[in-house]
């Protein structure tokens, strides 16, 4: 199923895009310069009619969480032999089935980590020193009236635990020690050249952190890991912030340890079912909820169109992908 | 005006307190353990009768930025040798008519500076990727209904300025570079031992800058220091984060700026005339507005509880002050 090393490689070739993700909107001259687009999301058919109308010999596929790559969409496209995210996750593939089929996939790598380190950090800041709960009460026009203005926690000293120290939670916890906390993780494996403290698993780390910070890929392993008994073991004044996907919360558990006050505070960035949010928590003054915005940055998405475009000039000119999704998830 | 050496120090000595900042109401009894509390905020008498009427005799008194310490105030306390401020700044205290009469002064030296540095950054992070911005727009229920939430700024290579490279200053210039950003500052002289670069004026700075931090004391060389010329130089991407004075800023030309666009954004925990917030700002989406907050951790105000009740035990053990305010403001 590799491209045929012996064909010259099509001036044109084809790209078929369910849905315009933002790293394809920011810059999509980029993209049409180099290929035909197939948009499926232009046209009026189902996308199963689409597909099987015009993308039965189409290559490669540009997705993203929006659109995501079911084994449905894989079988109405028999000639795939590549999927490009733009995206750092790639739990929206069916990653069993493209094995199967031995259809390569490649991700933008870490050029979100960064932006998503600082907006985990901002998130745990907001929490826990009440930034976003200030500004209501401040438009609120409560100020003048009360200065009962309740007290945030500190961070230095903070005991904080992240939850898989990969390309974003290493930057996470650069961040963090810059403002004198302490950082601790769990990982699937300990990193040897890590001066933080490693724990086994991730409930040991929630009886031992003030707070955690979710950094980790949504596998069968990390799915539903915080559950009731973790929040139990962080305890009433702990806080969590997720920058990771949704689902590795689970998220019904979280909505009533927060409303029974069992947890001191989250920032949420993911969900569960996006778009959709638990309406509980928009009642309560210690939640910060973002629209999974931590990669949104002009700067952030026109890096990854050029990553996502030399991932697709690499594929169509059959040379090495330049961040292939390798692991086998 | 030196308290007495001969005298042994009175078992129960009177502190003055005319408005109750929350470094006291957070531990009341570790004052009241040591000292005869006068409390004029409990009087039906006003300032003035009160301070007639009961405080003739008093030696200390404990103020913050809600009861300034006047010349009025002063006229009405004779036998006043010390003044001990809750707060870092002491703009609030006339220090000329102190100064003339012998009074001594002291304030909480820097135990709040890693936290209003960790709000700053906080505040930074928020206007930059629309932290407090997309909270409003999840709770709002905008998300299901539109994707097209509007991109943040990259934080990662963007240059920071920072106005005031002293306790606060440098601490939010630490947790900078561990975003990534490129630090310049100004301040009264150069830091000789510094890395980041010394711009001579603030101009200059904003000029070459991507967002200004205003970590500085208030002071007559301060007052307005941000005006027009500064705001068009930091330019219509620019962002300001102010946790120094309100009046560092000339606020009526930073509503108009921000109203017509000719910066970026604003992140701001303190104002020119407080509780009062500038009404034109609450309508705009890149600005997030704090009630001078910066400092507000239960754990700050404990340790700065303690320091101010060293200062007030030196002084009334006619020992050298712990964190005496001796620069000539």
């Amino acid at each position: 199923m590799d491209p045929d090393h012996n064909q010259s490689p099509p001036s044109n070739p084809q790209l078929l895009v369910l849905r315009p993700p933002p790293v394809f909107t920011v810059n999509e001259q980029l993209f049409s310069n180099r290929f035909q687009i197939l948009k499926a999301y232009d046209s009026p058919l189902s996308t199963h009619d689409f597909l099987q109308a015009e993308a039965q010999s189409v290559k490669a596929v540009l997705c993203s969480g929006m659109s995501p790559i079911t084994a449905d969409v894989l079988r109405d496209l028999p000639a795939l032999q590549f999927v490009v995210s733009a995206t750092t996750g790639v739990n929206h593939i069916d990653m069993a089935e493209c094995r199967r089929r031995g259809i390569r996939v490649a991700k933008v790598g870490d050029v979100f980590s960064d932006d998503v380190a600082d907006v985990a950090v901002g998130l745990l800041v907001d929490v826990m020193r009440r930034i976003s709960g200030g500004d209501k009460f401040v438009r609120g026009g409560r100020w003048p009236v009360t200065d009962q203005y309740s007290l945030g926690l500190k961070l230095g000293g903070k005991r904080i635990g992240i939850v898989g120290l990969g390309n974003i939670g290493s930057r996470v916890a650069t961040r963090l020690v810059a403002m004198g906390c302490i950082v601790s993780y769990t990982s699937r494996q300990i990193k040897p050249n890590s001066p933080f403290t490693f724990y086994p698993n991730v409930l040991q780390l929630a009886s031992d952190s003030d707070a955690l910070i979710l950094c980790c890929a949504l596998t069968n392993d990390t799915r539903h890991m915080i559950n009731n008994k973790v929040m139990m073991a962080l305890g009433k004044k702990g806080v969590i912030v997720n920058v990771s996907r949704g689902a590795v919360i689970d998220e019904a558990e979280l909505v009533k340890c927060m409303v029974n006050g069992e947890i001191g505070g989250v920032g949420l960035d993911v969900y569960e079912n996006e778009p959709n949010v638990p309406k509980e928590l928009f009642g309560l003054e210690n939640v910060v909820v973002l629209p999974h915005s931590s990669a949104f940055t002009n700067e952030g998405f026109q890096d990854a169109a050029q990553v996502v475009v030399a991932n697709l000039e690499a594929f169509f000119a059959s040379k090495p992908l330049i961040t292939p999704v390798t692991n086998d998830f």
